[in-house]
């Protein structure tokens, strides 16, 4: 089967305790896209700027990523500059200049609007509900979130919950969202605002995810080398929707071995800047960290 | 087999936002005692003072621990005053009274001396040290310790970890006492000071647990009702040191089914105040939330 995506491609400036990137390859739906090439061909919904370098989208359409949903504006791309402390949880937002991503209005094309799978990425949830009115085919549908949404165009985003299957945020996202603070009430009140499955990201500790009665835990494995948190979210959502795609199911146990491949994809896309780590991987490499999470969790 | 602790048997004054507590039953060897007792006998060994109410005294005994290793001497009891926030993980120790707490001089009786499992729970690691010179068996010894003796008392705390065979603390502690933010640097760097095994309790995430090459991640199960935290981690090595000792095993695999059902005693011990929870479950109810912990991480 295959994947749409719709989200951000972006240039990102990063500076961490291990190093720094000027303008490299960033964005939501670039670290999804990239994750989620490792299972199922994927297409992009997205918006650059005249600036946005060629051998970016060189390197996505060699991951075999269809970029004919991709529209190019007069204008600069969307850039973030961020910041990150010796604690990695800790990151500082530089500057956002949206540039071209103003101008945003998705576009699905025929083939995106017939798509079995469709994943919104973190953007304007009025930009997520256009995508949602273009479908043909009712598609799973999943989407990511962030407080910036959450806080300031909460109706927009409730309107786009209803019409969604699983929804993939973080701990604080949910606590925000929910206005609660314990996760598991929390979880059952964003639940019945629309999406039957939630999934919760918790960083360095794994995430849990919730479908009726069932609550699954997934493990984080303890790694040492982190250079760059930027798109961890985003290329674990990546696995997990990938994996989905690739198997055409979404029932919860196929739901909770995606968990596992996302959170494989982000412990490689956090040992290097970029998307870097996620250029290169054999299906080897990805296989044997799965295994590495079995064992984990395993007693 | 049979199980000894040294630690803390005290009164404890807990305010959270689910109600509060005055002069109730605390103390690290007491919740670690209370837990423990479901899975083998226990021995004690501890101070109080005069003024500790018999009923206390009457419960540990109900549920066949065995006090004789406990001192009554001259004074009040250790009596330690705290609250909790909203936010649960948010603790203010608001009065420590320690009493006869410094006089304390752990002695060992004839059969504690013999113990096959040993856990030096929360005190002076000068303490903890004198209980292992009296142990005349060489006992499978695990430990606890805190930020206090990390900081104030970090030689004792070296010597003593020299030996024994699994350290338990939480995260906050394992970086304080490796000088390292990174857990898996950490968790070599602790191993490197003496304990060959290393637990590290991460509240609601769970646990993680480190020998040689090996690491297991425990998940944290989402409770709706917590109503004080108190004991939770002393629970916890309770539930852990106790499945061992019933069992007469150490291996990795034994310790990580401990580590489940630690889990299992402190998700029942956060549920009421003090020592409560622990008064009167069933071992259906251990096996029934052991196999939730089970299902919550099978994939």
């Amino acid at each position: 089967m295959s994947l749409t995506v719709i989200g951000t491609v972006a240039l990102d400036s990063v500076t961490s305790p291990f190093g720094s990137l000027e303008k490299g390859l960033g964005g939501s739906a670039t670290h999804f896209s990239a994750s989620a090439s490792y299972f199922t061909p994927v297409s992009l919904v997205a918006v650059i700027g005249e600036d946005f370098p060629q051998e970016h989208l060189d390197f996505l359409s060699a991951r075999n990523i269809n970029l004919e949903g991709v529209q190019k504006l007069p204008g600069k791309s969307f850039h973030w500059k961020g910041k990150y402390e010796e604690d990695l949880n800790i990151a500082h937002t530089l500057a956002t200049e949206l540039n071209v991503l103003l101008e945003f209005q998705p576009q699905l094309t025929p083939e995106q609007k017939k798509t079995p799978f469709l994943f919104l990425a973190n953007v304007d949830p009025n930009l997520q509900s256009q995508a949602i009115d273009q479908v043909e085919e009712a598609p799973f549908i999943a989407a990511d979130t962030m407080n910036f949404w959450i806080e300031g165009s909460r109706q927009a985003l409730l309107n786009m919950l209803k019409r969604i299957h699983m929804l993939v945020i973080n701990e604080g996202e949910a606590r925000l969202l929910a206005k609660e603070s314990n996760l598991l009430k929390a979880s059952k009140i964003i639940r019945q605002m629309g999406p039957e499955i939630l999934i919760i990201k918790q960083g360095e500790y794994g995430a849990l995810a919730f479908y009726k009665e069932e609550i699954f835990s997934a493990p984080g494995l303890p790694l040492e080398d982190i250079k760059d948190p930027t798109g961890a979210g985003d290329s674990f959502a990546g696995g997990l929707m990938g994996y989905l795609s690739k198997t055409g199911k979404k029932d919860f146990e196929s739901i909770k071995q995606g968990i596992i491949y996302g959170s494989v994809m982000a412990s490689f896309n956090v040992s290097q800047f970029s998307c870097e780590a996620l250029k290169n991987l054999s299906e080897t490499q990805i296989k044997e960290r799965y295994e590495t999470f079995r064992n984990l969790a395993r007693f």
